[in-house]
């Protein structure tokens, strides 16, 4: 009887919750809204409620390892408060872990979404067997998650992994953080929404002006699909978020010299469009990727063959998320079975 | 009766060779310059020679451990060859490990210099007793080491910790990594001499350009000599070096969250002149240095104070090597007294 754990992935959109068995198959998932307006306590009702039905539901046929929690925030994982959190504001300071645990009488793990992606992507996806990887998820904003030696890397107040608030232009566009000119000015699907939007301001560009006023959801995804189409203009802008991509990845590789890097986060389908340009930044602007380039970057990017084995001789691989947005959901399941401590 | 390694730091300039003892006493030193023009095998008789005679010295008082060198630049480990070092041409792809041991008839320990350097902060210096840390050494170039779980992290490839080479400006100054305005280029010796001879050229800086033609050895430590005197071109020159800092080490704030950084290397010299402006960077541009950073960063950074454990609420230290130009040293000759394998 295999033993089963239970992921949540709590994105400002949607709340995802998943039934995962140790050899990491799905054996149920289901999608709700995020009803943020409403605030935490509805959310955290909701999200109960759910957990509590599967785990019910499969109380006779397998065990319950634990229940892991993919956070939009800083957690501190000692008090289980969530110490920032953008997307759910009314969750900051609030002691959400104590407040989940209470409604379900049993303990939970949160963690940062970005961290748990990475830990889905090592799991089960392009990082699968490596014991080291860094993981950057493009989505509302740029996540970024570090495992070394299999584990999260936490650092030492439990903030590590901002990647996505590397400085690319030292004097560009303000972030929400406090910096000017973060990789997530340039590379989230926000940010290629105001690219696009900077470039019908400057000079028109016609089928992105278009696609503007009719589309009522103009994003990312439309900018997207006008690229595939070859339109300059928005080709032009992820060749502009893969020159990005490329600088603070070559500084990553520069220092850590991981064996993989995966992208990941809605804006990671266009991939086609802007990863040729991170692996050009890479070849001009990385010592230790020209010393470990493989000699077709994009052909080992494509999935199960990039696994290669770390070593000496070892190619870095930098390479699009596996899972798609399934990372988090199988990376929260996994916090439980790897957890190492158990209260 | 104390054992000893032997640790040998071999630069571009001094070749220096200490006896240490397990607890970090020092027994004896030399120095000795290195005689680059003379070739390898010179420099590698010269090195030998003065392991040998103090090895012997000690042969009936103190049992040897082992002998570690720190080499400047990329060493295959497994293979004890010299991939990259622009300081000593003549020595890459040439397998210096089995040339020096079979000279020794006996094994040794190659390791990078700022990693060796970041070992002798770790063991005995600014981040004693801390797991964590990265050290930045501004020399001829900017080297960079990191620790972790009291480890050099080396990476897939043994070239981890290349943090000299993070891009700064984009389309900075051309730097000999191949890439553009990478951190060296603004942070390093050189570059504090080249940013004065820009600003005599484009100003005439009167002060700067009267030490540049009546000083024969125009350095950084002429620059910083008019620094302290309180000549504004030069003061100008450091708070820039500062700034290029800061937005280096708020990326490796950001990524990392160690409780230590370490800057080291004769530049570390003009701190005073420098640190002020790392400190505006890092609370402008980090915002895990905003959560975590000390009351007052300058004072935690005068030594032996800023030894705090690191924990949940652990305060983000920035300060100066505690070693000087002995961090190499002492962090060669600890290489064999935590040798994970011995052949």
């Amino acid at each position: 009887m295999n033993r089963i754990s239970i992921g949540v992935d709590l994105g400002g959109t949607n709340l995802r919750i998943a039934a995962v068995d140790e050899q990491g198959a799905l054996v149920e998932k289901v999608t709700l809204g995020t009803k943020v307006s409403l605030g935490r306590d509805h959310v955290i009702g909701d999200m109960c409620d759910a957990i509590q039905s599967m785990s019910e539901k499969y109380r006779n046929s397998a065990p319950l390892l634990g229940i892991g929690i993919g956070v939009p925030g800083i957690i501190d994982m000692q008090t289980g408060l969530v110490r920032e959190s953008p997307n759910l504001p009314d969750w900051v300071d609030y002691p959400a872990r104590a407040a989940i645990e209470q409604r379900l009488k049993t303990v939970v793990i949160l963690e940062n979404d970005a961290n748990v992606a990475a830990l889905g992507e090592k799991w089960l996806g392009a990082a699968k067997d490596y014991a080291d990887m860094a993981m950057l998820t493009l989505g509302t904003g740029v996540g970024g998650g570090l495992v070394l030696g299999g584990a999260i890397w936490r650092g030492a107040n439990g903030m590590a992994g901002e990647f996505g608030h590397t400085t690319v232009e030292p004097e560009g566009q303000t972030c929400g953080c406090g910096n000017r000119g973060c990789l997530e000015q340039y590379a989230s699907a926000t940010a290629v929404v105001r690219l696009a939007r900077e470039a019908i301001a400057s000079n028109g560009g016609s089928a992105l002006a278009r696609a503007a006023h009719s589309d009522t959801e103009f994003s990312a995804k439309s900018i997207y699909n006008l690229a595939i189409q070859g339109d300059e203009d928005a080709r032009r802008i992820f060749r502009y978020v893969g020159r990005c991509l490329g600088i603070v990845l070559s500084a990553m590789v520069n220092s850590l010299n991981l064996p993989i890097y995966v992208i990941g986060g809605g804006v990671s389908s266009a991939w086609e469009a802007f990863s040729p340009a991170i692996f050009e930044e890479l070849r001009r602007r990385c010592m230790v990727y020209a010393a470990t380039a493989p000699h077709d970057p994009l052909a080992t990017n494509q999935g199960a063959s990039a696994h290669v084995e770390a070593g000496p001789g070892h190619k870095t691989i930098i390479t699009r998320s596996l899972l798609g947005s399934d990372a988090g959901l199988y990376g929260a399941a996994r916090l439980p079975m790897i957890a190492e401590t158990r209260r």
